[in-house]
């Protein structure tokens, strides 16, 4: 059995549905863990997964995420958590005021380490930074984030269809039954 | 002899001409090492400290720092340096239009392992955050952070003398005279 390394329940009960789909059972362990302040989502997995591999014994994944806004040079990027936590969506909105390319991708990564290698499976879902916050589902940054006219905290649990982390999960999921 | 960990070379110039002062001799490892993405430049530090005490045999310090605006919850704190890459100056004074409470600090905290644990030396100098970016010395946020009517890049040199780094270390090397 898979491990999934998170102390995120939501995300757990996510990713275990969409396993489903491909005949894979997965398991929750919830720890922490340290991430590094990296250049980039990959190198911040890599990371992790060579801590947790000497708690963890067997086969185990992670995931982690976040916001690219272009005109930003990619803030808040790798830290949209701290982000999200001090300025939030206002402060968000505030710094893209007057800005005309409002371009911006969440990107996640799943990190699976097979116990002699780490496999690394890529989602992006592309939108722009809404004028104003909108929508009371979802979490974090979904309340600015449009995708398609509507932000993803507008889009209920269509969002889960189109998301970043569903698209890195059955990248990984996929890949996982051709090579396990 | 202590070493001093640091890819800059203008922080070791520095730290060592104020340890001329205490007639202690430091020597620069020009090292790299992660950082993890903590809560406190103390837990940031912490886990520097002991991913180098592997590396590294003898007694050394390392020395990190950020400014903490108190009305954005201590953004950008830990993550000073990223943001400063990303949303710059600019982007920071955009976060502050309209705000009354502009009162900000800049905190630096020197870790020191001596092989058996870990000290750590806090230097905070207290400011706020200028309307305007002014002033051409110094390097990061300096041209927005006001001490007593001037950026921290207008003081030139003088910066030198209040700086919260300046603090950490005559701490640091005072307790060294005493303690070794």
């Amino acid at each position: 059995m898979i491990s999934f390394v998170t102390t995120n329940k939501g995300k757990f009960v996510e990713a275990k549905k969409i396993a489903e789909k491909f005949s894979i059972e997965i398991r929750w362990v919830n720890l922490e863990y340290p991430e590094i302040q990296g250049e980039s989502l990959e190198e911040v997995a890599y990371f992790s997964i060579k801590f947790l591999s000497k708690e963890i014994d067997d086969m185990f994944f992670i995931e982690d995420s976040g916001l690219f806004i272009n005109s930003l040079k990619g803030f808040p990027g790798i830290y949209s958590s701290y982000v999200f936590k001090t300025i939030g969506n206002e402060g968000i909105l505030k710094l893209m005021e007057g800005v005309k390319d409002r371009s911006a991708y969440f990107k996640a990564v799943v990190a699976f380490y097979d116990r002699s290698e780490i496999h690394t499976f890529i989602g992006i879902t592309e939108g722009r930074i809404a004028n104003e916050i909108r929508g009371d589902s979802g979490f974090g940054f979904d309340p600015i984030f449009e995708y398609n006219g509507r932000t993803f905290a507008e889009m209920g649990e269509g969002k889960n269809e189109v998301s970043h982390r569903r698209k890195a999960l059955e990248k990984f999921f996929s890949w996982l039954t051709k090579n396990f």
